[in-house]
């Protein structure tokens, strides 16, 4: 299935720890297209992989991870307005 | 057709401006579900007028949006991990 991820990772005391694990996580499963913005094809294992390692980061009362799972790829267009960030970020977190 | 809206504003000298009329635009199409991403049903027509509003604003040099386009929302499943920021964040950008 085709994974689009986001996540919003509030920048308190722990939180750049947080996200530096979180980005590390994600570009291991998926390719970074967007500041915090990831896309790629995982199987279902894998996917359940990526979620609990995330748990162990993810703060439940203060950061937020959405993951949209599309059953195809072929069915999901992409559209750029502006900066095409595919992959260029890819050391940025 | 179903859409998840996600943008990367730069937040230079004009940025906060062009982030708070990129808010304002993607609220009256979309439903804002984390701090940068909105998605919703959009005919072509919306899709175009939406897209036609947000190019006056985006600077293509340092702004990035990323427009997923889905057939049909029922190909997509969204998971949250950690808070579910869906629309209690509407006044937020």
């Amino acid at each position: 299935m085709y994974i689009i991820l986001v996540y919003d990772i509030a920048l308190d005391q722990n939180g750049a720890k947080v996200l530096r694990h979180v980005f590390k996580i994600c570009k291991k499963y998926l390719s970074h297209v967007q500041k915090s913005v990831f896309e790629g094809e995982l199987t279902k294992s894998q996917l359940q992989k990526l979620t609990t390692e995330l748990d162990k980061w993810v703060r439940n009362d203060k950061d937020s991870i959405i993951i949209f799972k599309n059953r195809n790829k072929n069915w999901l267009d992409k559209k750029f307005i502006g900066l095409d960030m595919s992959d260029e970020t890819s050391n940025f977190f």
